[in-house]
């Protein structure tokens, strides 16, 4: 079975492994699955092609065996029901590792979401300065319970599962806007994500791709 | 077994289905188990009784044999798992239908509360009406592929799904705005999910809740 992927063929975050590709990357290299990437320009993802795969027109996409996927969490949890590595084999522990998986793309992504695109789309709007402190207390309501959390354990629960991958992803976001300092505790979970072997095979795969495709840009 | 989920006392949109039990309710009738409601007022959901289920200080819950769930998306998918009627059999209609559910809750869902917190709680801010153009248009981006998808299907897929009882739950949080009657065909793939028995049960029985606890209200 080949595992195909899609990615940006030059991602915007130059490389960080902020592209929702990374996330992908990092599960199947978790489950030691091989896969292959083809690489899209932002034109190649308006195309028909492509908006067959994903009708919101991004990426990440997954194929193979014929079955087409979007949507990153769904194809991370259909990866963790291939293989075994990101969810626990308990009935129990593997539906309180799916709820953190929803729980960081459904509850704690959103508002961080709203913060980038406070900084990067609004930051030279007039109400720029005055909103972003209602915006950032928003992600604060969100990570101030995690925190707490996470200041006794490891992982969210008794292992490391698609959950703390994906709420690590989700909270790698915030790096630029410093508010994972206020939270000791989440940058140290960060920090454990980032030092897992697959992680790191995963980012240096990501930033290959932008390396190599880096002469494209003026 | 005997299923217990929590829900508002005085839920805020007074009665109007928008809270997110009505969810739960629904997939619990659509696979036709019964089940029990805790109600809660604000308070009581930012004791530690209630933190201890749900970190993040929000309805609903799920409690079933010694398992306790949050999260809206996980709790119907356990409940998807647990019977039959929210996820075909079948191995790659029920990825696609898992799809579905992360698409309504990860990149449409977003937008969608964004504006919502434009319109209830940034209305009265300077930047309000120069900002909501700009955030309507976020919310359009997704509509209009998911519209174009519905023109030719009653449903996301062959048949409905979770995928379809989150993304019509989702999709009425718009009903206020105006935003649905731009889309015929997004307004009427709400109307046939209203029109489900199932759907029709879980809407009257949050709307008694209310209805019994009105009294409370000045």
């Amino acid at each position: 079975m080949t595992i195909t992927i899609t990615a940006f063929k030059t991602s915007p975050d130059r490389g960080r492994g902020l592209a929702r590709d990374t996330r992908l990357r990092w599960a199947l290299e978790e489950v030691g699955q091989d896969y292959e990437v083809r690489l899209l320009s932002f034109e190649d993802m308006k195309r028909p092609g492509h908006l067959a795969l994903n009708p919101f027109a991004q990426i990440p996409t997954y194929q193979a065996d014929g079955l087409a996927l979007f949507e990153t969490g769904a194809i991370i949890f259909h990866i963790a029901e291939q293989a075994s590595g990101l969810l626990p084999l308990g009935k129990a522990a593997r539906a309180r590792a799916i709820t953190w998986m929803f729980a960081a793309l459904n509850s704690v992504e959103p508002p961080i979401l709203d913060l980038e695109t406070a900084r990067l789309l609004e930051h030279d709007k007039p109400w720029s300065q005055e909103r972003m402190p209602m915006v950032i207390d928003r992600v604060r309501t969100r990570l101030r319970p995690l925190a707490l959390r996470l200041e006794t354990t490891d992982w969210l629960e008794d292992q490391f599962s698609a959950g703390d991958l994906l709420m690590v992803s989700v909270l790698q976001r915030l790096r630029s806007s410093g508010l994972l300092d206020e939270f000791p505790s989440l940058a140290a979970y960060v920090a454990r994500g980032e030092a897992r072997p697959a992680y790191q095979r995963a980012f240096a795969a990501q930033l290959a791709v932008f390396t190599a495709g880096a002469g494209d840009l003026t």
